[in-house]
Order: C-alpha cells, then sequence, then structure tokens
C-alpha cells in the first residue's frame, strides 16, 4: 500500500532509504538541515520542506533518521510532536539510546500518537541491495503499520516486543559487537603478520570458514589490507554507540570490559587525528601498538 | 591412495580422526596413552601399540593430535624421531606453539624427514560430518603427500607456505578469535538480559543476519542458554590456547590487549571451579559480574 511518509534525515543512510521508499510507490515530503541533499530525490517525485515541521501531516506516518540523540531531541520538538497529531506514527530509524526512546514515546503517548523504534544494521550500500535488517519495538498496532513499508528495502525485520527502548538496546549490543570484531581481527591479523604471515591469507580463511559472516567478510576486508575507505560511518560516530552501549549497560549494572577496551580504542583514534576515516580505522590500533 | 599411517594420540579430536581415516581405507596403527580408548578403533581393523616407537614404520608417515606441547616433546623422543627414518613424514595436528613447531621440525630435518604442521579448526562432531578446516605449513613435497589425507576428512586445507611454526600462527589465532567471540557474546547478551530482552531473541537475530557464522550460531547457543554441555574442548585447554597465542604475539612484540582480557577470564573460570566444563562456560564471565 503507498504511504504518504514525512521522512526527516538525509545523511548516509537516511538518503538511500528515502530513495527506496519512493521507488516502492511511497509518497515522500523529505526534510534535511542541508536542504540541498535532497536534490536527488526531488528529481525522483519527492517534495522538500525548509522547516521538519512543514512535513507533518495530521495523524500521518513520519520516519527519522538522524545522527544522535540530540537531533533527535531538537527535531521532536513539543511543536512538530504536537502536530502529528491523533493517530499518528513516528517511526525512529536512528541509533540513539534506549532512554531517549523511552521519554520520547512517553510524549508521543501524550498526543496518542505511537513510537516505534526501528533501528537497522546496514551501511548504505546494504540498502541500496536490500540486505540490511532491521529490529522494531514499540506498541503492536504501530508496528503493523510500520512493518510493511520497512519490509519493502530489508532481508529481515526482528520484533523485541512493546518496549520502546528495546530495538535500540539490541541495535548498540550488535553495533558493540561491530566494534569489538574489529579489534579483535586487528590484534589476530598484527599477530599473523608479524609472525611472517600475511594478512590477506589469514583473513581469507577464517572468513571462509569458521567466522564465514558479513561482519567478518566485509570489515575484514578493510583490517586485511589495512585501508580504510570508503568512509560509509565515521569514526566519531562509532565512539558515539558504544559510549551509548556502555551506559545502557551502565543503567542496568553490566560491566562490559571489551566494551571499555574497544571505546578507548576509538579516543585513541581520534587523538591520531583519524576522525576523518569509516570506523573499522579502529583496528589500526593493535597495528599502531606493535610497532607497524 | 591408501597408505600405513602411525596414529598418534586419541583424545577428543584424534578419536573420530583416526576413524574417518580407517573408514577412507588407510592402514592405521594407532598408539594412546590409556590403550583401552583404541578399543572402538581395532573393531574397525585398527592395529594398536603399547608403546608409541612401536607404530613407526621406517620412512613412513605419522600422524600425532595431542594434548599440548609437552606431550608433543615427550612422545617425539629422540628415539622415535630417529626410527621415523630418510623420507619419513610427521603430520602435526596438535594445537601447539609455533616455536616447538619449528624446532622438532629441525631435529625432523636433521634425520632426513619432515615435519608438516597441520592443526585442524574442528570439534569432535565437525570431524565427524567432515566440515573441519586444516591451516597447513611445512616443506612443499610433504604436504603433497598430506594434503590427500587429510582431504579425506575436511572441508577444506589452507596452505601458510614452508615456515613449519605458520599453521601454528593461524590456528591460535583463530583460536584467540573464538574466545573473544564467547566473551563478545556474553557481554552483548547479558547487556540485553538485563534491559529486558531474552538472551535468545538477540540470539537469533544476530546469528542469523549479521554474524550468521558458524562460531557465532554454535558457540552462541550455549551462550543464549547460558548452560555449557556437552564439553567438547575443556576450559583449561582454552587457557592454554590463549597462553600459547599471547607467547607467539609476545615473541614479536605484538601488544593483544582483547587476548590479556579473554585470559584474565579464563583464570577466573578456573578460580571458580569450572575445570570440568566446556571453554565457552568462559562467557558466564560477564553474567557473574552483573549479579546474574
Amino acid at each position: 500500500m503507498s504511504e504518504k511518509i514525512a521522512f526527516l534525515g538525509l545523511g548516509n543512510l537516511g538518503t538511500p532509504i528515502a530513495e527506496r521508499l519512493i521507488k516502492a510507490g511511497h509518497e515522500l515530503t523529505v526534510w534535511n538541515r542541508t536542504t540541498s541533499k535532497a536534490d536527488p530525490l526531488v528529481k525522483l517525485g519527492a517534495k522538500v520542506v525548509e522547516n521538519a515541521i512543514d512535513a507533518i501531516e495530521d495523524g500521518g506516518i513520519v520516519i527519522s533518521v538522524l545522527a544522535d540523540d540530540a537531533a533527535v531531541e531538537e527535531i521532536f520538538s513539543m511543536e512538530l510532536v504536537e502536530k502529528m497529531g491523533k493517530g499518528g506514527i513516528h517511526i525512529s530509524m536512528s541509533t540513539i539510546s534506549p532512554e531517549t526512546s523511552r521519554q520520547l514515546s512517553q510524549i508521543h503517548d501524550w498526543y496518542e500518537e505511537t513510537y516505534v523504534a526501528a533501528p537497522i544494521f546496514a551501511r548504505p550500500e546494504a540498502v541500496v541491495a536490500g540486505v540490511g535488517n532491521i529490529a522494531i519495538s514499540g506498541k503492536t498496532a504501530a508496528k503493523d503499520v510500520a512493518k510493511p513499508i520497512l519490509q519493502g528495502f530489508v532481508k529481515g525485520i526482528y520484533d523485541f516486543g512493546e518496549d520502546p527502548g528495546a530495538a535500540n538496546v539490541v541495535k548498540l549490543a550488535g553495533n558493540f559487537m561491530i566494534a569489538a570484531s574489529l579489534e579483535m581481527m586487528g590484534e589476530a591479523f598484527t599477530m599473523a603478520e608479524k609472525n611472517g604471515i600475511s594478512r590477506q591469507s589469514i583473513f581469507e580463511m577464517l572468513t571462509q570458514t569458521i567466522f564465514a559472516a558479513p561482519i567478518f567478510q566485509n570489515y575484514g576486508k578493510l583490517v586485511a589490507s589495512n585501508v580504510y575507505e570508503p568512509v560509509a560511518f565515521r569514526l566519531p560516530l562509532g565512539l558515539k554507540d558504544i559510549n551509548l552501549t556502555l551506559q545502557a549497560a551502565a543503567n542496568v549494572n553490566v560491566p562490559m570490559p571489551m566494551a571499555d577496551l574497544v571505546r578507548n580504542r576509538f579516543i585513541s583514534a581520534l587523538a591520531k587525528g583519524r576522525q576523518e576515516m569509516d570506523w573499522a580505522a579502529l583496528a589500526k590500533g593493535p597495528s599502531d601498538d606493535a610497532g607497524l
């Protein structure tokens, strides 16, 4: 079914998602802080607005793909939330803290609107290819509206119940596991390299056998070559996510020493001026430490 | 081609390997410290000897699957190595240090024999199913003899060149990555659990999507349930392997902070009396720390 959708946030991930939605036949009104980023979408038929609030229709559907908690809190002002109105559904795809999701959900509730958390596991090229996966949580009736829309551009949708923060917890846990896998490969490949084995050859064996998963195959290529391009997800965003993970863990008294280690790697990468690199450049840490 | 093979070591992994070799038509003379373990193999047609040296034939093939460096050094006494004689090939499948492999290789060289390192990535059930993988290294002529024998019971053989220690480095790096994956899942699933999400549901999403690899799917099941049975590889052997990894890294000045973290988890597991559990019980650490 074709839906009218207000789409907020045209970053690296938002843009290909919006494009897929337009191509699936939905009617999009898009907003982005830098309006010019909407140009390619306007050519595909999207309407563009200067202010986020002008995208909102009474009782309509809003999809947001924003950079962080602060952006979500700023864009979803009281004014905007009020304008959404009774029956409105906010599908929030940003990687933010479970707490922000839960608080925003309560505000939406006040206006008889529903908040659905639907963060996506996908790099931009995975959105284009339709192979991403979404963790979803929130009230069932709203999820029933959201799922058919989201299904159009991902491989799978995994439902984590009614708690609006649950899907964010899963997304943070997953991103922690990706970051930890980068450090893991960085250490293993460096240890092999200094023992006279090519990084490429150990990468090939392990990612064709016991570690034959997308994370190891795709990121492993970067770690094997020690070249971290193209940049799909900037390193400071990786630090943001691991900080959110550690906060979500500390809130329920869960120590995560491996996440602490990874966090320090991100901080060190920033100290070395790597803020413009892909977050996979975390894996340069072990290689620096070994004098390579 | 059917070969006469002296097979030394009938542990959890050695036994199914020997069985596959017999079923593939090779003529095995087996030895194990506890001779009775050979009984099922004798029924299949193997010859059994009381002393390892009695299994050795002049210029023949020897396959060893032993517990650790000390066992390899003890069994491959000067007397036994001398008896192997010119043209003899030792296919060493144990997970041992690269240094032990290199030293033993030099001793074999002295007698015009060849040492081939061929550690296997497989739990016993993977050997039975023929889905394990072998890293191999050593002199090419001997590898050409070893490969067709090994090919009969694994999915893939990956060649890491002539350095007899290289395959051991790869095996240690891989085992480190498995242990680190256990800790990673332990932390992520515990963080999810205390945030109200079932360990099973986050396990299912992540291992069906971005972490869809055997290590995460098979070990993840144990970490999700927090029950570490059946025991295929005892926890103290995991500590042995991580110690070897750290030593092989330190020998070439590579710090591995994630491996240090994992090592401490093994030590703590022993302190808690978990020596009879599978090494995957490492992943109980994060859950203990979180008061579960």
